[in-house]
C-alpha cells in the first residue's frame, strides 16, 4: 500500500518482470528477479504470476520462496492456482500449506488428487487435520465449505472482566476477529461478544449481559451466494457457523465474502459470453478447446437461421433487397432481447426479481420493448422504403422489427425464469437461446410477410 | 438472519406485499402492512422496495415510519433512491438524515438539489457540518468520497492502559472500527493501533511500540476501484484516508468497500448490454428511451453492415444460397469476438490486463481465435458444401469463416485498449464496435470471395 496508483505500478512490474524474465532467460542471471519478486506481498505476486504469459509464470514460480508459495497460492484465482500446483511433488504441497488458515488451506485441498490430500492431512498434528477433514466434508460453494474454524469461544457466564485476562494470556488474537463468540458448555451457539463492548462496557458484567443475541447463526449448507446477501445486509465482517443442532462449527470472516461477491458477479458476466476461464494466459489448445464448445453450440443455432432464410428462397430470389436488409431485423431483436434479459439475470442474481414479481416485469419489458419497437419500426421503414424506393418493403420491415422486438422482450424476460426452473443457469444458457428466438423470428416474420404481401 | 434462505423468504415476502399493498389499495386497511414493513431491517427494506413495481413503491415508501427512511435511502440504489426522494420535501429529507454515518449522508446529498443540500447542511450541528463539507468536496468516485469522518485517534507516545481508559470512559466505539489511528499532535496519520493488539499486548507499552506501522493511508484522490484492489489485496477491514500532505481525513470501512465491488462487476455487466439503469420497475417511457439511445446506435451499424451487402446485389441474385448462409458467417465472428472482447474487459477491471503484457495477450488470443476458425470452417465447409451440393460455396465460407475469427479475436483483443487509452469505457463502447466490425468483414469476407471465385 506504498504505491499511490497500483494499477500503473502494477503494470509497471509486469513489463519489468516479464523483461527481467526474458533476458534472465538467456543469461542465467536471475538474483535480481528473485530479490523483486520475494520483497511483494503474496497478493501482489498472485496477481503478477496471473499476468503473466505461461512461459515466464512458470520461470517466476520457481524463483519464489517455499515459505511464501502457500499464501501466493491462497490468493491465486482457482485456474491459475491448480496450474502451479501440478508442477510441485506431495512434499512441496506439504512444506507450502504449512501455517494457512483452515479456509484457505481446504481451497487449495479441494482441487488436489486424493493422494495428495492424504498426504497433507497425514503431515498435520491431529487438531488441525480434525479441522480441515470436518470442513471438507462441506461442499464448496455453502457456508461451511467457506468457514474458518480458528474461532476463540466464551461462556456466558463468566464477566468481561476475565475474557479480558484470558485474551491477554493468550497474547493472539486471529486475524479479521471482530468479536468472540459465545457457546454453552455444550458447544451450541448462542450469541457474539464485540470486541468493542469488550473495550467499553464494564468489566463487571458477564458475557450474557452484553452479548449481541440478533446474529444468527449461519447454517452450513446455506448457498455462499446467500451468505454474502446475509454480511451486506447486516455489514458483519465476521459471523459464526453452526450444524443442523445449533453447534458451533467455525466462523466466516467478511475477506472471503468479498471473494465469492467478485466471483459471483465475474462468474455472470463470463458465462453470458460462454466463458468458464478466468486464466488469460492459459494454454492456447485448453482455451481454444472450451470456447470452441461454445462456438459448436452457436454455429448449431446459426444454421436453425440458415434454414429458416432458405425456406424463403424462391422469395430471395425475386426480391435481392430482402436479402440486403434482413440482417437488420434480427440484430435489432438480439440487441434488445439481450438488453432485458441481462437485466432479469443480474436481478434475478441480486434476489430482485423471482416469481413473486415476474408477471410485472414481464408486462413492463413488454411495454418498453413495444415502444421502442414501434420507434424504430418507422425509421427503418422510412430508411429502407427510400433506399429501395418501395413504400411495401418499409411497411414490412417495420412490421418485422415491432414483432421480433416485442418477442424478443417477453423472451429475454422469461427465459431466466424459465431456464432457471429447470434447474440450468440463466446466464449460461439464456443468451443462446435468446439469440437463437430473436434470428428464427426475425426471418421468419420479415420473409415471411414479404412472401405474403410482395410476391 | 433468521431465515434459512433468504432469497425464498424475500420472494414470499414481495408476494405478500404486493398483494397486501393491492388489497389495501382499495379497502384502505394498511395497518398490517405497516407493522409488517417496518419490523425489518433497513437493508431489507430496501431490497423489498427495489423489487416492487412503481405503484406499490410508493405506497409501501409512505408507510415506513420517518426515522427508518434515512437508513432505506442509504441501503437503495442510486436510481431507486433518487426516485423515492423525489417524493420527499425538504423538511422530511431533513429528518430522514438526521443520525446516519456521514459517508452515506454524503451518498444521498449527492443526488439532491443545492437548494436541499443547504437546508439539510443547515440543520445539523457545526461539527458536523464541516464534515459532510470537507466529504461533499471529493469526487464520488474517489476515497475522499467513498470515507467516514467517525476517526477514534491516539497518540503514539501514550500507553495502551491509557487508551483502555479513555476508551471505556468514552462508552461507544463507531461500527466496523478494527483499529484505533495513530496521529500526530498535527494530525498526521503514522499508523494504526488494532483493538487485538490493544487486547492482548502489555498495558505498560507505548502505542508507537505496538502500532502497525505498515498500512498506508490512502490518498483521498485514489479512485474507488483501486481502493478496493488495496482492501481485497490486504484483507482491510478499515484504513484511514489521507490528504496530500499526509494529515488524517477519515477512513474507509469493508462494508463501502463490498458496495464498490459489487456496483464495479454490475456495471461491466451492464454497460456490455448498453444498459445505465438498475431498477428493474424504472418508468416504461424513461427505460424505453434510455435503451432507445443504445438501439440507435446499433441500428445505424446494422444500416452499415446492411450497405456492405448492398454492395454485392448482382452476387446475390445469381447465387441465392449465399444470402442463406451468409449470417453465419457474421455471427460466429459476433460470439468469437465476443467472448475476447469480455475476457480482454474483465483482465483489465482486475488489473491483469494491460499496456505490459498487451501484445502476448493479443498474439494468445490471435492462436485461439485461427485455431477456431480453422476448425470450424472445416465443420461450416462440409455443411454448406453438402447442403447446396457445390464444394466452390463449401470453400469459400470456410475462408470466410477463418477470416472472419482471426479478425474477432484481434478486435476483441485490442479494441479494449485501444478505446480506454481514448478515455472512453470499453465495456459501454466495446460491444458496438466488435459487432460491427464482425457483420462488415464477415459479410464482406463472404460475398467478396464469392464474386470473385463463383461468378
Amino acid at each position: 500500500m506504498t504505491e499511490s496508483s497500483p494499477q500503473e505500478t502494477r503494470q509497471g512490474r509486469i513489463k519489468t518482470l516479464t523483461t527481467a524474465l526474458a533476458t534472465a532467460l538467456e543469461s542465467g542471471a536471475l538474483i535480481n528477479v528473485r530479490k523483486m519478486l520475494n520483497s511483494l506481498h503474496p497478493a501482489e505476486i498472485a496477481r503478477l504470476l496471473e499476468s503473466l504469459p505461461a512461459r515466464e509464470r512458470r520461470l517466476a514460480w520457481e524463483l519464489i520462496e517455499a515459505d511464501l508459495e502457500g499464501d501466493v497460492l491462497s490468493y491465486a484465482g482457482d485456474e491459475v492456482r491448480i496450474l502451479l500446483m501440478r508442477e510441485m511433488d506431495a512434499q512441496e504441497l506439504v512444506a507450502a500449506t504449512e501455517g494457512l488458515d483452515t479456509d484457505d488451506l481446504v481451497d487449495i485441498l479441494q482441487d488436489l488428487p486424493d493422494v495428495v490430500i492424504h498426504t497433507v492431512l497425514h503431515s498435520m498434528d491431529e487438531q488441525d487435520r480434525y479441522r480441515v477433514v470436518s470442513a471438507l466434508s462441506y461442499p464448496e460453494d455453502t457456508a461451511g465449505g467457506l468457514m474458518n474454524t480458528d474461532t476463540i469461544t466464551v461462556r456466558p457466564d463468566v464477566t468481561l472482566d476475565v475474557v479480558l485476562r484470558y485474551l491477554r494470556q493468550r497474547g493472539e488474537i486471529p486475524e479479521t476477529t471482530d468479536s468472540l463468540i459465545v457457546v454453552t458448555r455444550a458447544d451450541q451457539y448462542i450469541g457474539l461478544l464485540s470486541l468493542a463492548d469488550l473495550l467499553t462496557r464494564n468489566p463487571a458484567l458477564t458475557v450474557a449481559e452484553v452479548m449481541i443475541r440478533d446474529v444468527a447463526g449461519i447454517p452450513a449448507s446455506l448457498p455462499v451466494n446467500e451468505v454474502a446477501h446475509l454480511f451486506e445486509q447486516h455489514d458483519l465482517i465476521s459471523a459464526p457457523v453452526v450444524d443442523v443442532d445449533g453447534s458451533l462449527l467455525g466462523r466466516i470472516t467478511i475477506d472471503d465474502v468479498v471473494d465469492v461477491i467478485r466471483d459471483e458477479a465475474e462468474h455472470s458476466v463470463m458465462s453470458m459470453a460462454g466463458l468458464h476461464e478466468e486464466d488469460i494466459f492459459a494454454p492456447v489448445v485448453a482455451s481454444a478447446r472450451r470456447r470452441g464448445v461454445w462456438l459448436g453450440i452457436n454455429l448449431a443455432t446459426a444454421f436453425l437461421a440458415s434454414w429458416v432464410i432458405g425456406l424463403f428462397e424462391a422469395t430471395l430470389q425475386q426480391i435481392v433487397a430482402l436479402a440486403v436488409l434482413m440482417p437488420i431485423v434480427a440484430s435489432m431483436g438480439g440487441i434488445a432481447g439481450s438488453q432485458t434479459i441481462t437485466l432479469v439475470i443480474r436481478g434475478m442474481a441480486l434476489g430482485r426479481v423471482g416469481v413473486a414479481n415476474a408477471r410485472r416485469l414481464i408486462m413492463k419489458e413488454l411495454a418498453v420493448g413495444a415502444l421502442n419497437g414501434l420507434l424504430w419500426a418507422i425509421v427503418v421503414a422510412l430508411v429502407a422504403g427510400l433506399w429501395f424506393q418501395d413504400a411495401r418493403i418499409g411497411a414490412i420491415i417495420g412490421a418485422a422489427m415491432i414483432i421480433n422486438l416485442v418477442v424478443a422482450a417477453s423472451a429475454g424476460a422469461m427465459l431466466p425464469l424459465i431456464i432457471r426452473r429447470m434447474g440450468v443457469d440463466p446466464a449460461l444458457a439464456g443468451t443462446v437461446i435468446l439469440t437463437t428466438i430473436t434470428d428464427v423470428v426475425g426471418f421468419m416474420a420479415f420473409l415471411g410477410l414479404a412472401t405474403i404481401f410482395l410476391l
